[in-house]
C-alpha cells in the first residue's frame, strides 16, 4: 500500500537526530513501542518510516517521513491529524510539506469554482481580481448595509464580511446578510457594478449550512469560512453540500498550528475545497516575507492533478498606492484585498474603490500594450 | 457592556511595545484604522483597550487588552476568533490568559459529567482514575477487541481508542466499535472489572454525530473527540447534543507553543464541555514543564462559576514505575493515562493492567494510613 511523504523540520543536536525522527515516525502513524507489535501487516505497512534526514544548518534538519496513505482514511481531520497531531505538541518541531496522492485528490474534490469559475462569476476576463472588507463589527446591520452599497457601487469585485462579523446581538447574521445581499443588489441596478457579497459564515456545521442557505435564498453565491476554527472535515463537508457556491478560506487561527503556510494555506485548503485562500501578506501588520507569500500564491494556483487552481488572496494592511507593487509580483491571477485602507475615504470611498478597481483592471493591459 | 480581559506575550523592543499593544487590541477587535470609524458605540464599546503593560524580562511583555464580550456573539469558534484569530499569525505573540465571564460559564455549560460524574459511572471513591489507549492502527476490529477485552479483565477504568483510529477501510468505525463494545461488555461480565470503553469520534460534525449515536446503541457512556481538529463550536455543539455522554477531549493539532495549554486545555476545553482533558505529561515524549502540567490540571479542576470540573489526564511515554510519582504531584483528582506501556507486556497484558489498577487504587489510601 503507497506512502505519502512527509517533511518535518527539526532542531535537535546532530547526535540525537536519528533517534527523533524515528520517534516522529512512530507518533504519526503506531504512537506506541515497536517492540509491543506483533502483527506482521502493521509493522511492514502501517508504521511511519524515515526515508531521509538532511541537515540545514547546525542544529536544524529536515526529516521525510513516509506515512501510509491509508491511515488518513481519505477524510480531511484525519489526514491533518497523521500529519500533524500529536507532534503539533512538539515545541522543536514543524510540518513542513507534504506529498498528496492524486487518488486523495480525486476523493476530496477541491474547489468548486477554482480560478476561472471566479473569474467567469465576475466578468474579469484576464485580470486580477477586487476585493475589500466590509467592518467594523459592531455596527447595526443597516449601516454596515450602507457601506456595502457604497463599495459595490465602486466596481468591486467582491465585498467580503470581516472575519469579525458572525452573529453577535448587534448585528444577527440573518438581518446582516439580507441587509447587505440588498443593497449590493442594488448597486449592481444602479451602477452596472458586478459586486458578488461574500458573507462570513460561522458556528457549528449545522449553524453555518444554514446560513449557507439563507445566503443562497438571497441570491448570493460566494461565502467566506475560516477552516481552522470550524474545522477542516466540515468545511469539506460544506464545499460537497454546497456545490453551487464559492468558498473563501480566511486564515483565523491558522498560525497557531506551526505548519508550513503554504502546506496549510495553499495546497491543504485548496484540496479541502477553497476558491480563494486569504492570507496575510509581506510588508503588511504581519510578519510573512516575500518568499512564504509566493509559495502559498504557487501552492494554491499551479497545476496539480485533478484540481481546480485556487485564487491566492494576499491581504492585510495594504494600500491602493501598492497595487502595481503586488500586482507585478503575484500576476493576474490573484485576488487583491484592500479593507480599512478603502474604509478610511470616508465621503470618497465609492471613488476610492473605484480607483482600485480601474487600477487593477488596467495594469496588466497597460504592460501588454508598454 | 462588560469587556473581558485577555493576557498576550510578545516579543518586542521597549520603544514600540504600546504601539504594538494598540495594534493587538485593534487587529482582535475591529480590524481596522480607527480614524476611518465615525460610529461613537463602536469607538468606545467595540474596540479593544489596552489595559496595561507589564516588561517580564528585556524584550518581552505582557499585554493586558480589554476585548468586548458581546464581540463573542457566546459561541465557542467566535471566542477563539476574537481571543487569538488573527493574532496566531503573528510569529512573536502568544496568547497566555483570558477572563471568562460567568455569564460565558452559564451559557456555554461545560462538562455533562465533570470529576464527581466520572467518578461515579466507574465507582472509583476517592482515588484517580486510571485509563488506557487501543491502537495500533491498522489491526482489524477483531484483533483491537482481543486486546480490549485483555485490558478490561485487567480491571481498568476507560479504555480509549488510539486518536489515530478513525474511520480506516482496514477498521471501518462501526465494526470497530461493536467488536470493542462487545468485548469489554464480556469482560465486565466475566471478570466484574467496570471498564467503559471509549471510542474516538471523527470526521465532519454529522459524521461524528452519527458515530455517537452508534456508540449509544452499543451501551457505551463516552467518546473521545479532537476539539482543534472538529472545531471547537463542533465539539460543543455535540457535548449539548448529547447529554448522557462523557466527552474525553484529545489535544491533537493543540499546538505547543502559541496558545497557553493551561487556558487552551483547561479552560476553554472545559468550558465548552470536555469531562476530561488529555495533555502530555512532563517527563515523557513531549516537553510540557511540570509546572506547565500543573497549571493544566488546575485549569481543569478548580471551582470556577457553575461548572463541573474536568478532570485532567496527563499522557504520553507513561510507566508503572512512575505511578506513585505522578499521583503524589497531581492528587487524586486525575486520570492516569498509560498506553504503550501496558500493550509492551503483551502476554502479561491483564496482569500488567491490573497491577496498574492496584497501584493507583492503594495509592492514597496507603499515605493516609501510613
Amino acid at each position: 500500500m503507497s506512502r505519502m511523504t512527509v517533511v518535518y523540520r527539526v532542531r535537535s543536536n546532530a547526535a540525537s537526530i536519528e533517534a527523533r525522527a524515528q520517534a516522529i515516525a512512530v507518533e504519526q502513524s503506531v504512537e506506541m513501542p515497536l517492540a509491543a507489535i506483533s502483527d506482521e501487516r502493521v509493522l511492514r505497512e502501517i508504521v511511519g518510516e524515515v526515508q531521509g534526514i538532511r541537515e540545514l544548518e547546525a542544529g536544524l534538519f529536515d526529516v521525510r517521513i513516509g506515512l501510509a496513505v491509508e491511515t488518513t482514511g481519505f477524510e480531511a481531520g484525519q489526514l491533518l491529524c497523521m500529519l500533524f497531531g500529536n507532534t503539533s505538541l512538539q515545541e522543536d518541531v514543524t510540518l513542513r510539506c507534504a506529498e498528496i496522492p492524486d487518488a486523495m485528490c480525486v476523493h476530496f474534490g477541491g474547489p468548486n469554482f477554482g480560478v476561472e469559475g471566479l473569474r467567469a462569476a465576475c466578468g474579469a476576463d484576464g485580470r486580477a481580481l477586487t476585493c475589500t472588507a466590509l467592518k467594523p463589527q459592531g455596527l447595526p446591520p443597516k449601516e454596515l448595509a450602507a457601506l456595502a452599497w457604497r463599495l459595490a457601487a465602486g466596481g468591486i469585485d467582491f465585498i467580503k464580511d470581516d472575519h469579525g462579523l458572525a452573529d453577535q446581538a448587534y448585528s444577527p447574521f440573518a438581518d446582516r446578510v439580507r441587509a447587505c445581499a440588498e443593497a449590493v443588489r442594488r448597486a449592481r441596478a444602479e451602477t452596472g457594478s458586478r459586486t458578488i457579497y461574500v458573507p462570513s459564515v460561522t458556528g457549528s456545521t449545522d449553524a453555518a449550512a444554514s446560513q449557507i442557505t439563507l445566503t443562497i435564498e438571497e441570491g448570493v453565491g460566494a461565502v467566506m469560512v475560516e477552516p481552522m476554527i470550524i474545522g477542516v472535515s466540515n468545511f469539506h463537508r460544506l464545499v460537497r453540500q454546497f456545490p453551487g457556491m464559492a468558498f473563501i478560506a480566511h486564515p483565523a487561527l491558522a498560525g497557531a498550528s506551526r505548519i508550513a503556510p503554504p502546506l496549510l494555506l495553499g495546497r491543504l485548503f485548496r484540496l479541502f475545497g477553497a476558491d480563494v485562500t486569504i492570507y496575510p501578506n509581506y510588508g503588511g501588520r504581519f510578519s510573512y516575507s516575500p518568499q512564504t507569500c509566493k509559495a502559498v500564491a504557487d501552492a494554491a494556483r499551479r497545476p496539480w492533478a485533478s484540481l481546480k487552481p485556487c485564487m491566492p488572496c494576499p491581504a492585510g494592511g495594504m494600500t491602493l498606492d501598492r497595487v502595481p507593487e503586488i500586482l507585478d509580483f503575484y500576476g493576474p491571477d490573484t485576488m487583491l484585498l484592500i479593507g480599512g485602507s478603502l474604509l478610511s475615504a470616508r465621503d470618497r470611498m465609492t471613488q476610492e474603490t473605484a480607483a482600485f478597481a480601474a487600477r487593477v483592471a488596467s495594469h496588466f493591459e497597460e504592460r501588454s500594450h508598454g
